[in-house]
Order: C-alpha cells, then sequence, then structure tokens
C-alpha cells in the first residue's frame, strides 16, 4: 500500500485537529471523507478547504465505502466500542482517541473484533510522541540510567471546562488522568499493579456535583518493584502544566514545560520569563502530527501500531482502579477492576 | 539578656557544626563548654580551637553550671527526651536536633517538663531556614496566591548512609522524610490528618534487613483540604535533590536546587550544567546559621522559638503513620498513633 | 483582492521552504508558478506535489505573466536587483530574500523602480518574526522599561558552509551579519551611523583565501546615543546560537535559544540539557511562514510591509561600512559608503 | 612558616570586609593591627570585635612593627604605589586592592621595589576566585573545547555611585572595567595587545561632567589572535549582572548569575524568577575570602601568588589603552600607553 486512505468519525474540534494534520503534514495520509450527526455548513465548508468532498451525517457511510482503508475515531467516547467493532468488521485499520471505551465489556468485545479482523488499532495515546516525554522515555528505555525507581507525572490543565463537560467526561480519573496512567506505564516500561489516591476539591464546586474531584494524586505501583505518583489539577492557572521525573540507579531524567518563547525581562522587581504554553492543541501540536504519521507508516509498512488495544485496556482499568480507591480510601489492586 | 551562654551536648558532625557557627556567625550567641561521652583529643582540640576550653564527658557538667543559659542537644536520638527534661529541670533553654523522641510517652514528657519550666524549646528543621524553602513558603503564606491545594516536596539524598547507621537510624520516615513532614506543614500552613505511604528497596539490599525501605512516596491529606506528596530516596547519586513546589488557587511557586556553580557548557555531545550541591552541609550552610541565629534572638528578645516541641512531636507522629501505612498498605490517620 | 497569485523566483532551497508555506500555511497565498534555469525533474516533480504545474526555466514567464499578483524572489544575491525592477516594471509585488544586491548604485536603481510602480517590496529579514526576537522588541518597542542604552546580537552558526559558499558569498558581513545589523535596528528603533569591526580566521583556513573572516565582532553607535555589538562565528558546533540583549533604562530584556527539547539529565557525572535547534530551518520555521502571512495580509489589506526596501538598503550599508572598518581597522560611518 | 601575621593598611569598607575574613575564614591567617588616617571609634570597636587591639592612625606602625608579615592595602588608589614601595622595603608580602596605581611611572618603580625585595605582591582581582568565573577558565585552560575565538564578558553594576565617587574614580575603565580587562586576560590566557572603546551617557548626567560615561563596550584583540568584547553599565537596576563567555573550536563555556534563591512563581500574569544578587558584596562574598586563602597560602608555602604585579600593571595599561580609544575614536594598541 502506497497511500492509506481515511475516512473521520467525529468531525469536532478534536476530528478537525486531524483531518488537517492528515492533509498538511502525513506522509501518505489521503483523507477521503468524514461523518459526524452533526454536521452542519460549518463542518462541510472545513472539510471542502481540506479537500474533502464526501461529507455525511451517517457514520454508515464510511463503515460501507470499499475505498477507505482506515478511520479516525474522533466523536464521543460512547461511540468509540461500537465504532471500533463496526470498523473492524469492515476490514479497516483504527485510530481511537483515549478513552477506549467507559466498560470493560465493551472494550473486550472491541478488542476481540479487532483481533479477529487482523486489523491494526492505534489508540491516541498522543502524549508518548511528545518530543520532551519521548527524550525521557529515551533515555530510560536506553537502560543507561539502569532500573527505574520511582516514576512522576505532574499533569495540570490551565483551566477547569465547562461544566457540562464536567457532567458527561467520566471523572478526573477516566477523563483527564488517563493519559497520565498511560504516561506512567509508558516511563516505567512495566504494568501498574496498584494505585491509591487522594483528591480534593478546590477549582471550582461543580465538579462535587458529579461526584467528581477537581485537584487529585494517585500513587502507583509497578509489577517491576518501582512506585510512581502522579497528581493532576484542573486548573493550574498559569498554563499547561506537564513534567515527567524518572529516577533511576543513576540519576534522573526530567523535563520541563514548552514555553512561550524564551524571554526573560529582568527589572527592579523581578526576573519574569513566560509561561508554559497554553493547553494540549499548543503543546503537542507536533505530537498529534508524530502519532498519525507513525499509524500510518504502520499500515503502509505492515509493522505494530506504537500504541494498540491493550495500552487502551489498561489505561482505563486504572482510572477504573483509581476511582474506586477514592471512593473506598484504600488502595486497589488494578486486578480488582478487571474481571 | 545581652549574650546566650551555651553549653553543646554531643560534639560529633552535626555538634561541632553548630559548635563553628554558634562561635562565628550567630550574633549574641557564646559557646562555653561541650560535653560528649566520646570525648576524645581530637574533639578537645577542636573546641579549643573555637576558644572553648570547658569539655566534659559527663553532659551532668553542662546542666549543673550556673553560667549556662542554654543548651544545644547534638547528641544520638535515643537521649534527646531525656536530655530535654534535664535541661527544663535546670532552667536552660533548648535546641534539639530532630527527632525530638522515639516514643509518644517520652515525647509527651519532654514537651511536659519544658512547659512546666517555662523554656523556650526549639527543634532543628533547618530547612525552613533554607533561602529557597523560605521564599516558597513566604510567597504561600502572602496569600497572594490563594488557598494553597497540592503540596508537593522532593527530597533526595546523594548517597545511603553505612549499613551500621541504617540499622539504628529509625527507618525512612522517622530518620529521613521527618524533615518533609516537617516541610509540608510549614508550607501548607495546616496540619497533615492523615497519610499513605507505599515503599521500595531499590538501592541496597542492607535496608531490607532492617525492615526499611530505601524509596518511599508518601501522600498526605492535610485538614484543610489540601493535599500532598513527598517522595524521598537513599541515593539520587547526582547530588542532593531538595525542592518543594506549592499549587494554590492562582498558580504555583516552586523551588529548584541550589547548584555548584552557574556554569553551562555547549558543544556538539550536548549542554552541561552543573550538579546541585552534595548534600545537606553543603545546601542547608546558611540555614544552620539562620536558625541559631534566629534561637539565640528568641532568646534574647524573649520571643517565640519559629520551630517548637509541637512540631517536633507533629513530625514523630506523622513518621509513625506513614510507617504504619506502610506495613498494613493502607491509609492511616494521624490521630491512630497519638494515643 | 482575496487571494494573492505568486510566482517564485528561485527554486532551491530556500525557494522550495517558501513555495512549502504558501501552499500549506499562508492564508489568502496561491503560488500557481515557479521558474529556475537550473530546473530539473526533481524541481518539477516538488513543485507538482505542491499542486503547482506551471514550471519554466526562464524567469520571464513569471513577469509577463498577467495572473500573477506578486513574486517571490529566492533567486541568487547578484538577480536581485534586475529581477526586482523588472518585477515592479511588471506591477507585480515583491518579497525579496537578503540581500536587496550588492552594490549601493543597483539598490538605488531597484529602490527608484519600485517606488515609481508603487507596488510592495517586503525583505526577507525572517528574524524579526522570531517568537524570541520579536518578544524582545516587543518589550523594547513599549517603552515599559525606558529607553536603550545598549543592544547586543550574538548569532553563530553551527558549522561553516562549503567553500565553494563562501567563494561568492560576499564575506561574513554581507552574507551573515546583515541579518543582525537588521536585528539591531529593529531592537534599536533607532539608525546605526559608525561600525568598528574586529574579525579574526579560527574556524578554516579557506575563509582567508576569499579575503574573509570567519569569526567577527561589531560594534554599532546607533542615532540616539545607544550603542552596540554584534558578533558571529561561522562554527558554533553545538547549534545555532542566537541570543539578543537590549539594556534599557529600568532593566534588561534578553532571549535564549529555542532548545531540541526541554530533557534535562542528572548524574553523578553532571546535568545535560539539549543543544539549541540545530539552524535556521528549524529555528526559524515559524517565522519563515509568518514573514510570509504579513507580506500576504500587507497586499490584501493594502496597508504597509513589515521589512522594507528602506531596511533592505541600510542593513547592506551597515555591512559595506563593517568590511570596511576591518580592512583599514578604524570606525567607519555609514554615511561614508552611502555616496 | 605556619601563621602569617598581618597588618590592615586603609580600614573602611573593603579593610573590614578583608578583616573579617581573614579573622574567620582564613587558615594560617592572623590579622594583629590596622592603621587608617580617619580611624574612629566605631572603626576600633570593629577592629576589637575581631580580636584586633593594635589600632592606628598612622601607617608608618605598620610598616615599622616587626612581628607583622603582610600587610594588606586597602587605602585610596592613590597611596597604592607608596604603601607598596615601603611595604617592600620592610619585607613584607603585599595584598593590594587594584588598580595597583594611576600612572605607569609609580607602578613600574612599585613593582621594581617589589622585586628587589624578593616579597610577594597579589593584586586583589577578586572575580578570578568567583566559583562561576574560575569553572569557565578551569574549562577553557583544560583545553578540552580546544582553542579560545571569542572571549566575552558582561559586567553591569546595579546602581551609579554617588557623584563624589565619580569625581575621583577614574573614569569608568580604571574604576569598574579594569576587573573584566583582567577578566578577559585571565579567561583568554593571552595578552590584550589591543583595544577599541565606544561609550555613552544614559545613566545619570553627572558621569558627563567628570568627562565620564557610564555605559561602555569595549573590543579586545588579544596576543593569540582571539578577539573579545566588554560591555559595562553604571545602573543595571535588577541587580550585578556578571557573565563570562568563551566560544572555543568545539563549542562555548558560559556562566550565569548567582541569585538570590531559586523559587519560581507561575501565574496567568507570567513566570518570576529572583534577580542577581545584588552587588559585589553578595556575589563576590566567597571570592574575596578564597583570594586570602590563596595569598596566606602562597606565603606559608613559598610558592607563587596567584594574581601579580604583571597582572596588575596590565589591566592598568589596559584601562589606559581604552580611556585613549573613547577620547580619539580609534583602536589603540596597549604598547602605544606603556611608554
Amino acid at each position: 500500500m502506497k497511500e492509506v486512505r481515511i475516512g473521520m468519525l467525529g468531525f469536532g474540534r478534536i476530528g478537525r485537529l486531524h483531518a488537517t494534520n492528515l492533509t498538511r503534514s502525513v506522509p501518505g495520509a489521503k483523507l477521503v471523507a468524514v461523518a459526524d450527526p452533526y454536521l452542519n455548513d460549518d463542518a462541510v465548508a472545513f472539510a471542502n478547504s481540506l479537500g474533502v468532498d464526501r461529507c455525511f451525517k451517517d457514520e454508515a457511510e464510511i463503515f460501507n465505502a470499499s475505498d477507505i482503508d482506515a478511520v479516525f475515531i474522533c466523536s464521543p467516547t460512547g461511540t468509540h466500542p461500537d465504532f471500533i467493532c463496526r470498523a473492524a468488521a469492515a476490514g479497516k485499520h483504527i485510530f481511537c482517541e483515549k478513552p477506549i471505551g467507559l466498560t470493560l465489556e465493551e472494550i473486550n468485545t472491541a478488542l476481540e473484533a479487532v483481533k479477529k479482523a487482523g486489523v491494526k488499532l492505534q489508540l491516541g495515546f498522543v502524549r508518548r510522541f511528545d518530543h520532551n516525554h519521548k527524550k525521557v522515555h529515551d533515555v530510560v528505555a536506553s537502560g543507561k540510567l539502569g532500573e527505574a525507581h520511582v516514576i512522576k507525572v505532574c499533569s495540570r490543565d490551565p483551566e477547569e471546562p465547562p461544566e457540562a463537560y464536567v457532567a458527561v467526561s467520566g471523572g478526573i480519573f477516566m477523563d483527564m488522568m488517563i493519559h497520565d496512567f498511560d504516561m506512567a506505564r509508558y516511563q516505567a516500561g512495566s504494568e501498574i499493579v496498584e494505585v491509591m489516591a487522594y483528591g480534593t476539591n478546590k477549582i471550582n464546586p461543580f465538579f462535587a456535583k458529579y461526584d467528581d474531584v477537581d485537584t487529585a494524586i494517585v500513587m502507583l505501583k509497578f509489577e517491576n518493584g518501582a512506585i510512581g505518583v502522579i497528581d493532576n489539577s484542573r486548573a493550574a492557572r498559569y498554563g499547561y502544566d506537564q513534567r515527567v521525573e524518572v529516577h533511576c540507579d543513576k540519576g534522573c531524567v526530567q523535563d520541563g514545560n514548552d514555553l512561550i518563547d524564551m524571554s526573560m525581562i529582568s527589572t527592579a522587581d523581578g526576573v519574569t520569563c513566560e509561561k508554559p504554553t497554553w493547553f494540549f492543541l499548543e503543546r503537542y501540536n507536533n505530537a498529534f502530527i508524530a502519532e498519525s504519521i507513525d499509524f500510518v507508516r504502520a499500515i503502509i509498512d505492515g509493522t505494530d501500531v506504537p500504541v494498540d488495544g491493550h495500552d487502551g485496556k489498561m489505561a482505563v482499568l486504572i482510572a477504573m482502579a483509581a476511582k474506586k480507591s477514592l471512593d473506598e480510601n484504600r488502595p486497589v489492586k488494578v486486578s480488582e477492576v478487571d474481571v
């Protein structure tokens, strides 16, 4: 295969981001159709501007199109497992945004369908493709610092989402920290076997209405004996604070935030530098491109995708365990929720 | 009082450090005598070089000396409560290295004695006096960032102590993280009410022989709803890694390590900067002086000491709770161990 | 005008860079033709991949095309003045790479042609559009630091060009430091009236063969009384070192280099960070896009271009003065060479 | 010799600083007497507090004291050559603050006296002993970066001195940049053979009254073909800006300022770090101690001092050349003023 013909499922913010990247920056990718039940004139115009004229409200048009090799699932989480099953049944490769699903049963069904169909499934854990986090990973994985002891992930959003989003988000662990669970697994090179969660509400009272917290710390135990910790906040205010530290036998590798610029202003009042880039679109812009490049290349070359269905399932299980830990104020083994 | 005449109890490494500081750098302090049961010629020579010629093996000489206003307790932990009681009984003000004691009963007895005698008792939580951590505290305490949400303390020693030390250290929580429990209380301005500890052995097998871990992460719940986390390692290898972050309503204040120097070497192989200063003597050198200055000033001015017996007791209780949490793999309320 | 139809003159490295940007990232731009006397199959294929099928060896095809609104002059320096004159005569707006020309006479002729034709002429001083340098400029221009006293520009290439390039480059001042002369003018907001140059050969012996230096420092006097300094090296080895400092009444604003990533590795051997991005394509990638966006917007909106023919001429004059200063080892007024 | 008995000549700010260091922090040093024509009760009390009870108004008391091995010359510049001659005649080793003198004739006479007497003479170029600048030097001197191409010294005071000081200071080159000329020589490991100076008045009008500038840039040519540049400001406002960069065959070594603390405050308004330490007493505190330790050790061990009379003379000659260059707006060879 020299070109991967792609259909986009869901054409909201993240769908359009992927569509733009596929069109401009991903060698071998050709976006040929988009489907979204809420498709409007604006969406059609956007698709047209990318040279895509097949725009549908019914996603079946994508699954049924014989000239489409792969789909990008950028629709609401509730649709993910069903779309995965239908894409697999149609023999199409699948790129799916996180989380892969909200219940273990539907996730297992989807993974079974993928396995049976022999198609590729890549999960959108975009942070693995960030230049900073990837560098940390590569140093750890090289083994030159020896074995990992402690993995720390700091992940703080600049501002809370609107209440309507919180209501359907699935909670901080499934919606937000799921990225960090994957990051911790990625950095450790070992499975998380137990978690213990602390949470609090400090940002906005509406989180509590949905049995959610807006600030959380979760400790991790890894299979290989390493331990870790993740802290999340829904509103850091100064920008998107995304940092990883891995402490090993021979030392530490950590990363800092990308900054808006590298300026420094020195006056009698102090020295001022720029803030981190604002949010995920700014910070992970190139990472979104990189994950799509890898997905398309894996299809063309017939190689493995870099983040697969197992990764997608594990992150969900860990999020479930973290929520249970917070609710019951006790450490919870991941195996407890994998039933 | 214009001058505080001081007797030193214990004249090992930390005793000599304080003795040097009191002689050279603390206005109003006059070190007049030292006592150590292992006093040898070398110790006497060191004392003499500081202008101190009253050197004893029997600490009673210090307690009985009517011209001594205050004592520095720099002897092994096991002696702390008894020495506090005896100093208090003799009407002498007390500076005591951490921890204040190893059992709750003896701590309570010591604090009672101090209270009854009306003397001052300052605990040696030296890190509160570090320019970096103090700046973080002052920013948080100023309220300009609003309420604290999350307190993070990273505290990593450069290399593990010898096995003989580990055998009698009291374990990582009582020996090492006790400083960080105090730091967390200091930064949060709120009591710690519950802890949850994870630990592992990655540095040296001998820790396990003493039912100890060499790597630990402890989550904290504060009375005011904030949460926190501390991570400790007995061997970071690259130097003494001592960092604090406090995340608040309006942003974050954090500190970095003091570095050996501010050089930067750029070549085709990369950009190299200096490491953190090696260990506590290098990093907290000025802080040791500052805490003694404050202690002596509090005596002269009749004001409160900056770190008191309550602070000493709380840190011990939290360390006990952390050990219990690690042993039982469950969150432990500090009130559980305060019986 | 809603769309600017562009013809590219010169289709080497820089031409293809602009062509890619115009096609993918510049709203309102439409690249419709390219011309290069050395046009080969590879160049045609590249143009085709951007959707451009009008590929010529004869630049006259561009000047004569009635549907072309503007040209990008990306051909060798020797052609710049002639191409400017011909584009102006054809009523086309002009984006011209630096330098505008190599002799004062031809520059004056070209500027006269532009003025007479009433077309826009923008010079490719791309660094003005870099996020870091622009931030420095904006802080200075805001006046919040008061008046500028000293402007310092550090500009060091990672590696020397091939000898063949050096032979025809015009020398370090005209080829390389010309960017920094423009940067100094941009930051100071004042004309340079005198320069004094020191140079040396430390990098590669072949520079001396062409009466050129590979390392140079030039001091600047500005009309407003500020002074400045630029240092250039043809081979910094660790990457592209591009930094600006402006010292003002109330303090300093400076910038640092963009780094390959924000990682930090700490071991007993030291702390290692990443190097600056490699060269101008990496560092000024977004700046190349930004300058084209501004050029196209100026045409569509009928506003002034941000860097004009006067800026192009001044940078050349300053480079001439610097060369004369180096040759004669004396300060040279810019007015001396503007005859 | 096991102990060096020292007499202090001049007991103002810098004299008291050295006196305190000699008493507290310099092994083998014993300050035994001070002399200052303006000696008052306060000065005597200060000396007494250091255990020094021999306090004189007449410096002859120092030169005549047979038990004094060495002198520290901390008196006004005008007295330096005479005091050097008298100390040398008395067979005393000499530590002399910069500059060694103001005229070439008196400097030569003083150096001749030192040579004849066979005593040691160390100049107070304290910055060579700063941990940051010394690290830069050591990296360059190690040769691991290859040959030096460019030496850059940025040296900016936080605030201008009072007008009365400016009136007698000898001007910016002799009073302030003299330190940087020495730093440039120290870093380059090669003599400066020519300078070119630009200066301006931007800070305070009173400098112009004394034929002085408050802002200056000086380019340097070294004997070994390297070139360099120094920039000075009398008022950086944000603190003492003291940075050095040396660019070599294989890369660059540079240093940053010591900061008041390592804190970082991140809010929606920006990220704020601390300023450089305020001025030379804060920045070079440990360097003052280090230079005295080296001086005393050289006497005790009979080894060479690290900064000698030649260094003192060269810095003065370069300052003279820089002033001549500024006055005549032309490059001046150092040999021109060494007559």
